[in-house]
């Protein structure tokens, strides 16, 4: 692995365990193998580590089955599940980012705009989902309000899942992850078609 | 105002303009007007001002038309927005607590266990609320799973609607937390009995 790669490796895994507040950028050279002068070299800080992982989601996200390209290939049941199955175990892998979303973006005027932007693209990913279910016979017809209710509320489920999870002091295990895919399966079901098989 | 509610507010309000990270115990005690020892006289250290916020939070819910006392009372429509109304506005007043939720749960084990508490009291008053407008013809039949569906999305959404609008870089107005009770408002009408006016 490439240095930058080993340091933002050792950063996710400290951070998760610990959150951002108590770990240096010291303790993330230590984890990685290298010296601070060779962590200096690549971030000029922690919140630099910060944003560049918050890019790393940001491509992933926009790379591959992302929310929208997934549906434009085939709008169905199976990939949509497929779908958020992908943001959870995103969600869960850099869970620090997702527990402290707010506290971060409110220190940090880069990390924000980049955070801004990011949602706005992918409520737009969404939204033209919807409609392609609409298209494909999936989803029932529906006005403009409800299509921003359920593009919100999905994204709002899936952004703070594993939040809502952890202050109910649940231990998170693959199967809470898919009462995650469950609650936005349950969010939908009133808008689909009835000749719709739905899994249960 | 006591010295500890003055210490309290003036906490409240500094933690929401910057957040709890780059507020010291020294700031709190100057805004409030007292010496950094007479703080200390009332609380140990920040977290414990942290605790003793959520401490407020807690005996507004449990006190007067919190959720389950609200719909004890009659299962109405306008008792329903009430409630929505009060959960979202203590929401905002305490917005530094949201938007930080889960990292300062997991820095303070007295507040985990706290918050913990809170919400599994709350999702048990959600639903019976939910059962009582069930029982009064409002919300129709529903199974297990779709009253448990309903439980919690009801409880993520009004916990984390500041922090969508703000991750989405929306400046938060008295319209957006309406927008807000519009969110739960759709997300309870596939449930509701058709007889049954909703405002628009």
């Amino acid at each position: 692995m490439e240095t930058k790669d080993r340091i933002i490796h050792s950063a996710i895994k400290l951070f998760n365990q610990k959150g951002t507040k108590s770990v240096t950028t010291n303790h993330i050279a230590a984890a990685a193998g290298i010296s601070p002068g060779n962590l200096y070299y690549h971030f000029r800080n922690k919140e630099a580590i910060i944003r560049a992982v918050f890019d790393r989601i940001v491509e992933f996200t926009e790379t591959g089955s992302s929310y929208g390209s997934g549906f434009r290939v085939k709008p169905s049941i199976e990939n949509m599940e497929a779908v958020f199955m992908r943001v959870l175990t995103l969600h869960w892998k850099y869970r620090f980012l997702y527990r402290e979303f707010n506290a971060l973006l409110n220190r940090d005027k880069d990390l924000k705009a980049a955070i801004i932007r990011d949602q706005k693209r992918r409520l737009t990913e969404i939204r033209y989902s919807i409609l392609a279910f609409i298209e494909a016979g999936i989803f029932r017809d529906m006005d403009e309000s409800e299509i921003e209710f359920l593009k919100t509320s999905l994204w709002i489920i899936g952004t703070y899942w594993h939040s809502y999870l952890e202050s109910g002091g649940k231990k998170i295990t693959i199967a809470r992850v898919e009462e995650g895919i469950d609650m936005m399966r349950k969010l939908l079901r009133p808008y689909m078609n009835e000749t719709v098989v739905v899994p249960d």
